[in-house]
Formats: structure tokens, sequence, C-alpha cells
């Protein structure tokens, strides 16, 4: 929050002196974006430009001469043209000889080229030192000063000093340099804007796969079946109550996703007797997306919590309530508590409930701050205990919220049985797994095998 | 949490050899303490006093000697004297020759002086390696060795090398240092410890006015009219009804005050045919605390889903339910389910939940390690689209909870309409502008402004 | 999240090419480890082994040598072998000379040897530059390519340079290098992934006793005691109702602890005149645990909301209600509404809800990036006025929620008091305390106090 001011600290008149001049080849819009931001922060801005004439949107206090003039002017070069257009530098490449060329350049897709741009640059003028950074910033951005996203800039790049210099002009417009180190470091750099969420495309898609599966499967059990049989309007189910089944199990679906690849890998190295060997394509993929998975099965967790939480105070909730008193009151008859409901009841919350606060746990340490302040080893017991023993908990809450309906005739609508009865299949998998691999007889190799050891050393050669 | 362990580490007798002397100017309070957990730390300290003589405040391990004898001792002085008195280092120019000097100080306001303290010393004795440090650190928290407040230091300074010095320092004190840059950044440095949520001041008496306005218009509606009319005590209506109105109104208020300055802005920038003037004032300004709009608008949100959540459990809501079926009961008939009731009271809660679910997902991406882990791309994506459909879901909560009350005489008491009414103004103003804006005869001129395209270049020359 | 695949772009084969050539001493599990991930990344690696004859497990694509010969094949050589064989490094002295050696040993317990593994090593090669690195990642981690845990590699080393270029080796393989400073750290960075929360083992130990201490008393009280006089079987109390009236206790006595040790403090301040004296150790700890025991609070505080919150669902409860509202019904009379009791009711779920929410926002502060970006003014100000409001407002809330049955003989089972009186002991004993040391007449001395001054300055010399 004190960011923003002091981004506007660094518009304040006493910095403006001293500051050393920035020439920025290219006056395109990020160019001049970039220009006019320099200037604001005090640094005196030298265009080069094909046509070295002043064109209206330039910022007044920059000068504009040609490219070798304007490069003579400044140590920092800011190439702010795009890759194609490059070659007019190698002309430059002895006025550039010492400089420091910083590329800001993006592309359009992921790995558009077999090298970086800002390796390209490099090749191109071999006498001078590549820097690459400010390509996260976009020029609407840095023109509004309204910069309420990341304000961090990679950098990198292969001279220390070069870099130092960049990233002291990346301080100084309000801005936090992130070294990222050698030139190599450029590809990812460019990459990096041109995501959308990588890792969460799998997890959302899966998602939403099965929110329409168990959407249509409960719309045809609890909407179409009641109409159908009992000729009863319960449409309106598909506002609260419909949602409310489908989030719990697919909360429950996810969690279970979320463990049952370890405990496939776990498989997979008994089998092959060693940790040497790659796992499957998909297998690696999926371990990868398992923290994206586990914090959609928690947004579902939450929604489920929310739905759970405003029942009381649902219209058709107060309705039912209310004509069954009525109905015992007209009856004449008062029902004594039965235990074992109160019982069943309270435990099935109690579990929820128990549950859902260790998977809000899971889900804080998670957050890049909090995991970057715990060890291996605290991480390692967070995700694997803690994660096993909410599972273990949303798996109990689940099955005595059945209780006793598992059996009863009433629970199978066209054969079909009560969705939450298909959310226990996976999850069950996953601890039945879990319980025999601990087993010493398992755990003992597993170990072996991840410490390096090898059943048959002969393959791996 | 591992950070205060950390800092037991560094007191270690273990490391306590081979750090080099440090020196320090002045025998204040913070020079003192910054003495102290230097020592603990395994630092020989000198200091350097006019006096010369040891007070009995000092530690007992340091030594006292004159200014000039003390900055003979050691490569580092620490400067813990107040900006009125750093004349007196004009006589040591040739001793401090070369010598690193760490300027802790602070000021008493905002930008009290022209050039900071840190310029200035660097001013005073030209030759010195000035660094700036440790003056966002209080000497309580050094000397109580409870820093659980920000352990950062910010670092700034012109001469690598001896930056590079000071930051060894305030690692080994178990801080973390954070390289600011130049010399120039001392000011913003400076000012940061002054500042007491500078942007959060705006947002927070917005939300205080209006706060105010409700609870008055409420009370009278709710409170004083039945008292007058039908001369009902509802006076406890005062600590939950009428702030779960409030409670919303502000939030919905909040929330569409975020998007409306983008709004505004869009139409100058299309009025203006160009991107190349600024803003009026008050428009920049409200651009840059609309995080923090939004962010009290997230909490006015979270209060009314609490005191929402404790309906059923409120003593008078059992009372009225109860009293209801009763009647019901004596009356000897049963009401049969209103399928439209259902599906309004439904449908409005499901609306709040999602509503709900959407800003506090807005909210955690707010959260700093989380929206430095996104991309400009990514960011944009969630706090426009999400943001947006954030917005259109709690009007939508608002405008079926008004249902069919909207024309109901009932909800004119002495010509005020109900609250709820009025909170809809503003994030209704904001949806048709917006959806206005999409329309392509709009859309395509803002996108050309905003990269960079002028309607009457001419007047910018 | 976006980590991940930055990951995956590290392995592209783009990079391979430039990088210089690595040697590692040692074929164990993590040299090997860490030489597959290298080769991975697009460094040559050369192995160094007693046995100089390529073993099946180690990566092929990398060389095996004798010691003497890798050593010369690179610049950078990390010792992936224990401490205890170091000593095979002394004849290798001469071809050392210059080289960066990479310390990334581990120690079994804390602080193991008086000296860190890598000042040990620094003693023996004293030409090499030692760099302590890598010790926090495990080899399991970097052969899977799941590090979903930190990605922060803390280094250390007296030689810039040397640091520099490990640094750029961390950078490569997809990780972050965090700078920890000079050698001196390497105890530090030895111990940290050793530990296991250990500032959470106070609070949690006290919290489990003081739980177990209040699960029997309530046990005795509500279910023991109803069924030895009215043989009434309320077990399953054990599920929601008893947890229900332990967190809220556990979370008020937890948070009254937060601040009890700061007025301890102020008190032993204020007794000896001075504050250059150590307080005794116990405070000293108990002050460094502070923010774990309000965390560990809040987290009693947050299942005592959703304990509340389920309330109205609960079968026993909707049973209990409807008995009532049949037998109001049957006796065909109507309550009127008890305004006494309303105002009752809704001021303490207010006063419970407005304390819950300014927790969670003290808990929000808490966090590492949140409390990073407020100075210590802004720190103080939500940690100690926020965090007193807190404790009153809960203290109100439980004081509320007592009302008029203090003084019930009905409270009083077998002359046990209701819980929730014993957890006010506490919280009134620091809310007293507090406002005496907010009068002029002990809060001047203490500043005073607090800003250098003392009372018999003699002792201290």
């Amino acid at each position: 929050m004190n960011k923003n001011s002091s981004n506007k600290m660094a518009l304040a008149p006493n910095t403006s002196n001293k500051r050393e001049t920035v020439c920025i080849f290219g006056t395109g819009d990020f160019g001049r974006a970039l220009g006019h931001k320099m200037i604001q922060s005090g640094y005196p801005v030298v265009f080069g430009s094909r046509s070295a004439q002043t064109s209206s949107l330039i910022p007044k206090d920059a000068e504009v001469l040609s490219h070798a003039e304007a490069a003579q002017k400044a140590a920092i070069i800011i190439i702010a043209v795009q890759r194609q257009h490059y070659n007019f530098l190698t002309p430059l490449a002895e006025i550039l000889h010492g400089k420091v060329l910083v590329d800001v350049s993006n592309n359009l897709k992921i790995n558009q080229y077999p090298e970086s741009n800002a390796e390209y640059l490099a090749q191109l003028v071999p006498g001078a030192k590549v820097v690459k950074a400010f390509n996260t910033v976009s020029a609407w951005a840095l023109q509004s000063g309204t910069l309420d996203a990341s304000r961090q800039v990679f950098v990198c790049g292969d001279d220390m000093e070069a870099k130092q210099m960049v990233m002291d002009i990346v301080r100084a417009l309000g801005l936090t340099p992130l070294d990222k180190g050698s030139l190599l470091a450029a590809q990812e750099i460019e990459n990096y804007p041109l995501q959308l969420f990588p890792m969460w495309k799998f997890p959302i898609l899966l998602s939403l796969g099965l929110t329409a599966f168990f959407f249509f499967y409960c719309l045809i059990r609890d909407v179409i079946y009641p109409y159908v049989y009992e000729n009863k309007d319960f449409s309106f189910f598909i506002a609260i109550s419909i949602p409310n089944r489908i989030c719990p199990i697919l909360a429950l679906i996810l969690l279970a996703l979320v463990y049952l690849p370890g405990v496939l890998a776990a498989v997979i190295q008994l089998y092959r007797g060693t940790k040497y060997r790659r796992f499957p394509d998909w297998l690696d993929k999926w371990m990868l997306c398992r923290k994206q998975l586990g914090l959609v099965a928690l947004a579902f967790a939450s929604l489920h919590v929310l739905y759970t939480l405003v029942i009381p105070i649902r219209s058709f909730v107060r309705w039912r309530i209310s004509s069954r008193i009525v109905s015992q009151a007209l009856n004449n008859k008062t029902e004594p508590l039965n235990t074992t409901n109160a019982w069943l009841s309270d435990s099935y919350l109690a579990l929820g409930i128990l549950g859902f606060f260790l998977f809000v746990l899971l889900g804080i340490t998670s957050l890049p701050s909090v995991s970057n302040n715990v060890n291996w080893r605290e991480f390692r017991f967070v995700q694997s205990k803690l994660g096993y023993l909410t599972l273990i908990l949303c798996t109990a809450h689940t099955l005595v919220y059945g209780g006793n309906r598992f059996l009863s005739p009433s629970s199978y609508r066209w054969y079909l049985p009560n969705a939450y009865m298909l959310s226990l299949i996976v999850p069950c998998i996953v601890l039945v797994a879990k319980f025999v691999l601990i087993f010493p007889c398992l755990d003992k190799p597993l170990t072996q095998i991840r410490q390096g050891w090898e059943r048959k050393p002969q393959y791996s050669e």
C-alpha cells in the first residue's frame, strides 16, 4: 500500500538533478511512455529516431536526434523497437561498443524464436553489454501511473555493472528490480508476460467438466425425478440445493486427486525398483499442478460451507420446518429426542468443520510469502501429514453424512445412487492405497529406492 | 516465524569472532541500542562522543573515545546524531575520507528539508561514502529483541562496496536488507517511517461518512418510524439489524467506486481524443487508492456475511418464527410452498454467495505476495474481468433481494425509500457506462487512443 | 504458480549451450541429483570420485574422474560429501587454490559442531573461496522436479564474485537465491532445515494442555452431571457443544496471553526504573512467541465461529426448538417479545462479530508479505491499538454472553462455575493492568524509561 506513495515520492522535483542521460531508440508507444516516466523521475532523455524530427507525441523535455548522435550522448541505450528491425543496429556497432543496451522487447508467442530477443541483440552488437529489462511492464501502466499490478521488473544480463545501472533506473521509476542472473534467463523473462495462469488450465477444465456432469446428475435425481413421479416443482433447487451437492463432491474428489499422483508415483517406483527413470509425462504434469488442484478444491469447499450456512435462512427450509412443526402440533404429539440422530448430525458437522479448518490451513501455507518462511521439513509436515488428515476428515464427513442411508432403497432413484456416494470412490482408493503403502514391507524398500538404491541396476546404464 | 529463531542464532557465541570494528558517533538512545545489538552480534564497537568519558548507559564492552580517535579505529562509522548537529563532522573531513558513513537519522515531518539527511551528509563530507540505513528500525525494538514488525532495513548509497558492507551488518543483526539503489532514494527512505497508512485515509474517511449517513437513515426508517406510528420498541435493531443493512450498502457502493474512475478516465480520454494529457488531480488520486477502496468494501461485505449468518440464532428472529408458527397452528392452517418466494430467496442468496466468493478471490490476489507472482496479463484478467463479474453479481444480489418490493408503498416510510435502493444508484451507473463503452463504436477509438493515437495532434506540441 | 512453468522453461534445449563446467565431488544421492538437474539445465558436469569408475547411477552425460582431474576442469566445485570426510581435500589444496568450493552439507542436530561445516571447509582449504548453498533443497525434490516447497536457496560466502557465480547457477536451476551475507551466516543456514516450527512448540503445547483441562471440566458439568442427576444422555455434546465451549475460552485466554507479557515488561521496567537490564528468560521467550500465540488464538476463534454458525442446522437444536414451539401451541399461549433478551442476544452477537472481524484483520497483517509492506509506526498501530480493541470486544462479548447468569445458582454445578467464567480471569487482569498503566503518573515515567532515562543509574556500571 505504501508502494503507491513511494511512487509519488520519486516524482518529487528534488530528486531531479544528478541523473545521467538515458537514450531511447524508437519513438513508439512503449518508448515514449518509458521516456515520459524517466523524465518525471529526473532523467534527461534523448530519443534516437530514423527521422530525427520531433514528433508531437514525444515528451516535450526530450531531445530527438539521429540514432548515432543520440547514442553518443548516453551510456545506457534502451532499444524500444521490435526484434524484426534490430538489424539497423549493425552499422552502429562501433558507437555502441561498451554501451549498455537494454532490450525491452516482447514476443507474440511463447518460444517464438530459437534464441531470446536479448541474446539475438547481443549477437548483433557483440561489443555492447546487453541487459534484458522492463518487458513485464505495460506502456499503459507506465503512463497512467497506476501500477497496481506487480511492480517487479525482471532484469538479467551478463555484465554485473551494466545490470546494476539498469536496476538503479528501475528503482528510480518506483519499480522493484529482480535479478534473474545471466542473459540465459532472457528467454524465460520474455515468455513470462505471455502466460495466462498456465498451471491452472488443467485443474479448472477438469473441475468444469466434473461440475457439468454432477449438475445434470443431480438435476435428474432431485428435480426431474420428483417432477415426473410426484409432480412437484423443485426447480428452485438449481439455485442452492444442487450447487450445495456439487461443491462438496468436487472438493472431495479434487482433494483426493491431489494425493493420488503421489500414491501412483510410489507404486511406479516400487514396481520399477528405481527412482532413476522419468515418470510418464501425464504423471509429471499432474504432479506439477497439485497445488492448483488443491486450491480449486478449497474454493469448492468454501462455497460448500457458505451454501450450508445459509440453509436456515432459506425460504424453502423455513417453510418445511414450520409446516412440520405445525403438523406435529395439530396431531398433538411431541417427538422425543433421537440420540442416535443427534450423534450422527453433530459428528458429521464436527468432522466437516475440522476438515474445512485444516483445509484452510493448507491453503494459507501455500501462500507464497508463507511457504517461503517454511523450510522443507516443515512444508512436508504440513502438506503431507496435515493434507492426509484433511482428506481423512473430509472422507469421514461424507461417510457419516451418508450414515444409514447407504443401503436404503430410497437413495436409488432410477437406479442412480446419491451423488455423494460417487464422490467417495476416489478418496477411498487413495486412502486405502496410502494405508497399504505405510506397511513396513512396502515402506522400507520405497524409502531405500528414494535414497538412490536400485533393485536391478543393469538397465540404467 | 523462523525469523525469530534465526535472530536467536545470530546471538550465539560461536559467531562472535572475526567481525570488524564498527564506530558509532553519538551516545543517544538509538546509538546505544544499536551498539548493544552489534556487540551481541559479535562486533567490536567504539563510540565517538564529545565528552569521551564512559557514561553508565553505554554498553560495558564498548570503548568511548573522542570523535577523531573513534573514527580512526573503524572503516564504518554510524552517525547516530540529529541532522542539526551534523556540522561537527566538517572538521573531521580528513579523517573521514574514504570511510563508510551510515546515516540512520529520521525527520519529524515528511519532506522536512529540501534534500534528504543522507544527501546533506554527503555534501558535508565529500570524501566519505555515505550509506542510508537503519532508519526504519526503532531503538525499542532493537533493545528488546522483539522485532515482530517488518525486519526490512532499506539501504541506499552510491558506493556499491560500502552498501555491501552495511548490508552484511544488517544481516548479521538478524534483519533483512533491501537495496533501494543510489543515494537519491534516501528522501523516500526517510519519509517512509513517518507515514501512517497514507493511501487508506480517503477510503476510510469516505466509508465513515457513508456509514454515519446510512446509520441515521436506517435509524429513522426502522426504529423511530415504528416507535412513532406503532409504538414498538425496536431499539435493539441498532446491534445487528441496522449494521446488517449498512454493511452490504457500503460494500456495494465502495465496490462500484473502485470501477467508476476507470470508466471516467475512458470517457475523458474519448472526449479529449488523446492519452497524453494528465487526468485531473482528483481522478489521479482516486485511481491510486482503488485497491484500498476495494479492500474496505471487502471488509464490509465480510461483516455483512457474518451478520447474515447469525440471523437464525438471534433471539428476536427465533421469537418471530416461533410466534408465527404458533399462530399458524392455533389457526389450524398450513401454508403451501410458495415456489416464487423459494426461487427469489434461493437465487438472491446464491447470487450473494457467488459475489462474495469472487470478492474474496479478488482480495486474495491483492495480497502482495500473490500479486507479485502474477504477470500483468493475469492481473488485468483477475482485477478487470473478475472484478466486473463481482460487481454484476453483487448488484444482481441486491436487485433480486428487492424483488417485488420496489414499487410496494410499504417500502416508503416518510417518503424515504428503503436504504438498499439508494445503494443501487452508483453500481447501476457504472455497469451501464461500462456496457456502453464495450460497443465497438466506442471501444475501437479508445483502444487506438490508449495505443498512442491522437484525434487532434496539434495541441500537444 | 508461474514458478513451476519457469522451471519447465529452464529445461528447454535452447539454453543448453554456453554454461561453464561444474565439478561435483562425491557421487552420493544428493551429488547425483544435483548433477542430473544441472545437466538438464545445460551445465556440463564432471564428477570427482575416489574410485573414478563410472557407476551405473551417475547421469550418463557426466564424466567421472579422480578428484584432482575433475577439479582442474571447473572453476566451481560442489563438495557433496559429508563433513567427516572433508579431510581428503587437504592434499588437493594446491589444485583447489582460487576455486569456488560450494558447501552443500547438512548436519543431523542443531549446532552439532562448534563451527559451521562451511567455515570448517574454509579452514581446511584456505586458498579457496567457500560458498554455502543448496543445503535447504532435498535430493528428492531436485530429482522429481516437483519443487512445490520453498524455492529459496540461502547463499552465503565471503567472496562476492564467487557468491554471484553460485547464485547464477541457483537461478539457472529454477530456484531463487537469497544472499545471507558473509560465511558467518553458514551456521544459521545449516541449522535452518533442521527446525520444525520451533516458535510454535510452546503455544501449541499450552493450548493442548488447556484444551484437555477445559474438555474434562465441561464433560463433568455438561455430560456427567445431567447423566447423574437427571439421567439424560447428552454424550453427543462431545461433538459440537463442548468444542464450542472450549474454542472461545481458549481463543480469549490465548489472546490475553499475547498482551500479558507486554504489561509484565512495563511493570518490571517501572519497578527497576531502567530498560538496560535484561528481562527474565521466560519473559523474553514468551515475548518472542506472541505472534504464534495470537495465531493459535485466531484458529480457536475461527473454529468457534464455525461451530456457532452450524447451531441452527444441528438435529438436536431443531428438535429442541420444535418441541418448545409445539408445547407453546398445545398450551395455547404466545410469548410476547422480551426486549431485554433481544438486546442481550443481539449485542452479544454483534460484539462477537466485530471482535472476530478485528481478530482476522490482525491475522492478515501478520502475514509476512503484508507486514513487510507496513512500517514500524503502522505495525505498532495495528498490533497494539487494534489488538487491545480486539481483546476488549472479545472480553465484552463473553461478559454480555454471561449476562445475568453470573449469579444464578444454576450456573454452579457441583460448585463448578460455568467454564466461560474461568476464561474471563486472564483478559480482565490484562485489561485492568493496561488501564492502570495508561494513567499519566505511570505512563510518563515509563515513556522516559523507554527513551533511555534511568531512576538509579549507579548499578549499571
